[in-house]
């Protein structure tokens, strides 16, 4: 029996094949209610100035400045209150000479004033009945004003798209009436388990077989990535099943993940079921550990990734090489995992003849970003990436780090990206 | 007119009076299919041993490793080749003397055999149309075997409870057969906006008013924070059924956020709300900048933040006070706002008589954390929080700050949170 010979491309080639795809992002809107955790799809354009008129930013009250230019310590100078306005009223009144309004923070300066006096600096009282107040120093024009457009101009572009909504931007939205937000459209991503050895979550373990948790931890990395998961369940054992599967299911999603079945082992369907496809394999082997045996196939503009039975392949794989399209499908100009340099805390022996991802722990001690592995690093430890909130970059070639020196990691939850770490 | 004098109390007091409140978290079980994202609620512990039986890691042939000992270049040994088995099968074979099964990743080590044979260093072939294989290198008891309970062994706690599900641990969760999760209930918490001033999202602007941006942005917290959010709508103008619907909403939630409302101002009711109520004002003014005015009250074991309507002072009281008491029903050992330092890259030369949050943008250059104003510094401007990802904290007593200054910064979008930064 002949091992096929598979040739192995570098990770940065291999990255570059499948953004070569042309899949885009899709606009859908979105109730502003339902836009946090989203990405937009435009630029978020300011609809008016901000503020669309003058208002006080304090509690006081509202003068017409020149009417305080007299006024000292010595010489106090008295205004007649001729109304009283909170937020969202507006005062009906003309101010007149030495006149005043007594103004709440966030109300429209009154015609005919262009300052504000704050409470702690007036004294008020009332004569004969009716309201009065003092100062015992002048005011310029504008002092305590925040003028019209002065945070932001109608027409401007406040957010870029590809921005995911966070709290504030939401409120921007709020700001500028945006009832239905444009975002990016979730892309539906399929998924399928491949493997004899695969038990339901449900099932009682039995000797030889385990629990399928490559699916639920796909699943939560394209949820974290920004897709909606479709899961089509197990394929079968056998050849002609499998295939219809996966030919239905392209019907349904834009990219299709596997897990398991792309190795060379004996049981091994899915580069049988890409060829028959007539799929475009635009690799089937990768310069990387682990991960090394990652297919990757296109098929009119799909993309079916073939990743590894083995958790912490499949993991990483999906990470380099499916996440980025999905970013690109939310309009992200930095699809790919952000890239940061760490300070590595405790020693790293293993040589690396190929790239080697370790998961890892970044972490932040006094201002300097630092990581350790997040546990033993065997390719088939499911619990190394409970911890783990980074992937170190040991490039191939190296013989082993240790503490203190400097590495490179990729950070997993995080929103920012990278435009092109390789 | 009096101006009603508060005292202001330090931000740590603040906080610790809200802790005080035994509020604490709540268990609900979901389907392990939505627990992503979810909070565990109690230890996840593993259930089995894993691996649960003896495998290889590899593909390959399953030998005894005595049979080996005297295989060298010039001595190749040879096995006859008795069973052929992928993952999840278990061979019904019993392995003799120089017998050895073809075994792929995954699959149980059969009866008698200790040792795995990788295909790169066999040569297989046929003699008498039976497989066969040799090699010309001996291999010790357990090469390319992952034992029994090698990466977890039974009872073991493999990750704490407060933990945010990550695909990491959703892979654990199915390995161990979590059909349904242990996750923190998502706290519920009340919303309403005060203010005349407040349109709808939907409304047009008209003089004097602006859309109610802080119900959304403070929603979106919510949800960042992990609560659920039920919004009550804008209070009315009048202070009975203003009344009237705070006591009614705290039936249903058990934290009641108000917005606006609480400053001196003379159209603010929720003070005299609030004794009517009978709740307790554990604080009405903070030594901080925005937020001074933040009031937070308890009523039963209920608490009542009246955060400020100017959207800064908002943003930052939510996430000072409210943010950690929800954490902390999620679970959470660290619930207030991850501290780190920073370096920042700009001056700032005001100067702060009160301690003062900046909202900022932190970021990593060459493995240290840098912090920059994301905006201009005015408490009224919300166009600065979009850009905001921590707040720079600048202690009271401070004239202002250079460029290459270590500040502290806290980061809000941050999942590791901290335990005390008080």
């Amino acid at each position: 029996m002949l091992l096929e010979r598979r040739k192995p491309i570098p990770i940065g080639e291999a990255v570059k094949r499948i953004m070569e795809n042309p899949l885009q992002g899709v606009t859908e809107y979105v109730s502003i209610n339902e836009s946090y955790g989203r990405y937009l799809s435009e630029d978020l354009i300011a609809t008016s100035d901000v503020p669309h008129f003058n208002r006080a930013p304090y509690d006081g009250f509202a003068v017409k400045s020149s009417d305080t230019s007299d006024a000292s310590p010595t010489n106090p100078v008295e205004f007649e209150v001729i109304d009283h306005i909170g937020a969202g009223m507006v005062s009906a009144k003309v101010v007149g000479h030495k006149q005043a309004v007594r103004i709440m923070t966030g109300a429209m300066m009154p015609v005919g004033t262009d300052a504000v006096v704050m409470f702690e600096v007036a004294k008020d009282y009332e004569k004969n009945g009716l309201p009065y107040m003092s100062i015992k120093r002048s005011f310029k024009k504008g002092d305590n004003v925040s003028f019209i457009g002065e945070d932001a101009k109608e027409g401007q572009i406040l957010v870029k798209k590809g921005s995911l909504i966070n709290p504030g931007i939401q409120a921007m939205l709020a700001t500028f009436g945006y009832q239905h937000v444009p975002v990016a459209k979730r892309p539906r991503v399929g998924l399928f388990a491949t493997g004899t050895e695969l038990l339901e979550v449900k099932e009682e373990l039995v000797p030889g077989k385990i629990r399928n948790s490559n699916s639920l931890m796909i699943a939560a990395q394209i949820e974290r990535a920004g897709g909606i998961v479709h899961y089509f369940g197990k394929l079968a054992d056998e050849f002609d099943p499998c295939y219809e599967a996966v030919k239905n299911a392209l019907n349904e999603v834009d990219l299709l993940i596997t897990t398991g079945g792309v190795s060379v082992g004996d049981f091994d369907y899915l580069p049988a079921i890409y060829e028959k496809l007539g799929a475009e394999v635009l690799f089937n082997k990768v310069s990387m550990r682990p991960g090394s045996v990652t297919t990757v196939a296109q098929y009119n503009e799909k993309i079916l990734f073939g990743l590894s039975g083995n958790p912490s392949a499949c993991y990483v794989g999906f990470e380099l090489f499916a996440r980025p399209i999905i970013r690109r499908q939310l309009f992200s100009k930095k699809p790919h995992l952000r890239k940061e340099k760490a300070q590595l805390v405790v020693d790293f022996p293993k040589a690396n003849p190929f790239t080697r991802f370790v998961r890892s722990e970044t972490f932040i001690a006094d201002g300097r970003l630092k990581v350790t592995p997040s546990g033993l690093d065997k390719s088939n430890i499911i619990m190394s990436l409970a911890g783990a909130n980074s992937l170190m970059i040991l490039p191939g070639g190296t013989r082993g780090f240790t503490a203190g020196c400097e590495v490179e990691v990729l950070l997993l939850e995080d929103q920012v990206g990278c435009e092109w770490p390789w």
